[in-house]
């Protein structure tokens, strides 16, 4: 089964047609990168509506059972993602609303700094806060994917830390093998594999830079990327934006924050990006990926592995799974103001 | 003239018909510590009605001359303050707004990071955002006092350097003098002081200690004040919470950020608040302050100052003076994601 981690795609029918020719077997979807608890909700019953309507093709997976059902009656699993914990504002309620509504996976930061912690992209990293240490615990409990993609490397290492539960990189690359602030450094990698979580090594083209010119070279990146997380802590994630507008570009890099334009993964850091390859347009295209992975030298199971089969453990394992609650400490005592 | 820089009071007519009895010209309430957007639209409709049913006591200023006129007639200014910049919702083009209806003292952050900064009570400083920077520079151009008394102190000498106007620190105390995470230190005052800013001097006991226990004990607090931050940046403010019941007190400390009961300013550093003084019980007591003050040896000119004086020139700097907008930057080339 092929697993895409995550992609920002505004997608369509024909989209999903596609998904079924590649063999996709689940997807995650973006429903917001900036959207207060209402805006959340609305973008939940849009992405219901669309699977409704589309319900030969595809269906909202809130669990591994879920997706393994649908991809028995032949069908692409859609799993509920959001860039931001915004949805919560600041209600730790709200973990558990949103994650009985069917939202699964929830990056703890978009990019800029939030009360739950800081951003790839924020000159200084708070670190996990007080808050962002209870909203970790609350989706362990929920069975909610902790996504690290846009998060700050402080703030990743605490939320692996704090995760009673594996956690996800859902879209990245590794920053030791192409540099960018959007990528993780090998540290993080690590603690996050050694959690038992799963990096969806991405081929959007701004942070793979040369890797994605060829897939030769982009198998090259992955095979790189296992010897650094672990051939079962590394699935792929494209961060493709098939059908985006311009307009949905910018409300992804500037959300509500700044009138100044914001050049998000842009940026230039270094040797300039190619522009996307010619090769790759979206998960489309998986049936190409595979290919290439075989032809790098990875088995038939490692490439199983890679292509979906790590992505659909880690499912199993988080997915809807609720942690057990801790145990109660005792109550502090109250003081003034 | 006597002004309170902030109190947290659930107000009624009685303590109005106490602040006119009192001869306070103007306090800075809080509408609220936690509100969202809407939420914080129905704080200022609640005082607005409320001021309008007391019309013959109070009127809600929005400058220094509303200050001056309400003070004409006999009635009490008050200025509509929150204590955390929760209002927003992560929307720059929200400060305008709010300050179009009259909100008038915004606090950064509450006792929590935020999209803004960090919190006085945050193990973790990250200093003032980027979102943090745009929000400055709009308050600026709203002429909207910037206040820093729950701000972590990185956060604090941040939002001082890059205000172009004068910052309050509307209730808290110097550090130096009680050893607090609420209270800021030395550099923080300096700082603000040097930026044309004022600290009001709080009467609370959980951040005063010793100083709390006698009028003479408190004046001498006041002028160790003086002596740092300089006899025209030093006012009054309370903090004072009349009327608050146990439920409100509970909302201040956890919001709905946590189910653990938090303690506040009430948590223990050293030795042990003394409780609430006897002698005084809110800005109905301001006389009593007027004649510690004389008493500790302040000439009539310098205790005016510090019972008003000085918060009513930083009102006549900062109060509705929109700062002029910024040279607008070269657009910037604008990427991908």
């Amino acid at each position: 089964m092929y697993i895409d981690g995550l992609n920002c795609s505004r997608m369509t029918r024909d989209q999903l047609v596609t998904l079924r020719r590649a063999r996709i077997g689940a997807v995650t979807t973006t429903c917001g990168f900036w959207e207060d608890a209402t805006e959340s909700l609305d973008a939940v019953a849009k992405w219901r509506h669309f699977a409704e309507d589309n319900a030969d093709l595809v269906g909202i997976a809130r669990t591994a059972a879920d997706i393994r059902a649908l991809a028995a009656e032949g069908r692409t699993a859609l799993l509920l993602g959001f860039q931001n914990s915004s949805m919560l504002q600041g209600r730790l309620a709200y973990v558990d609303f949103f994650a009985e509504i069917g939202v699964r996976v929830v990056q703890l930061t978009y990019n800029i700094q939030n009360d739950v912690g800081g951003s790839c992209y924020e000159p200084v990293d708070s670190g996990l806060t007080r808050f962002g240490h209870e909203v970790v615990e609350r989706m362990n409990r929920a069975g909610m994917v902790i996504d690290l993609s846009h998060v700050g490397n402080r703030t990743s290492l605490d939320a692996i830390a704090a995760s009673g539960r594996p956690v996800a990189i859902t879209h990245a690359n590794c920053s030791d093998i192409t540099d960018h602030p959007r990528n993780k450094p090998r540290a993080v990698l690590e603690a996050m594999a050694e959690g038992g979580g799963v990096i969806g090594v991405t081929t959007y083209h701004n942070l793979t830079r040369g890797f994605i010119e060829t897939p030769a070279a982009w198998s090259e990146m992955v095979a790189r990327t296992v010897d650094i997380a672990g051939i079962a802590h590394v699935g792929i994630g494209t961060d493709a934006n098939v059908g985006g507008t311009d307009e949905y570009r910018a409300w992804m890099r500037s959300g509500r924050w700044s009138r100044r334009p914001q050049q998000g993964a842009g940026l230039a850091t270094g040797a300039p990006s190619s522009g996307p390859p010619a090769w790759f347009g979206g998960p489309g295209d998986f049936p190409v990926l595979d290919e290439a992975l075989r032809a790098r030298g990875f088995s038939a199971d490692e490439t199983a592995q890679l292509m979906g089969g790590n992505w659909l453990r880690f499912y199993d394992e988080v997915l809807g799974v609720p942690a057990p609650a801790p145990v109660p400490e005792p109550a502090l005592a109250s003081g003034g103001e």
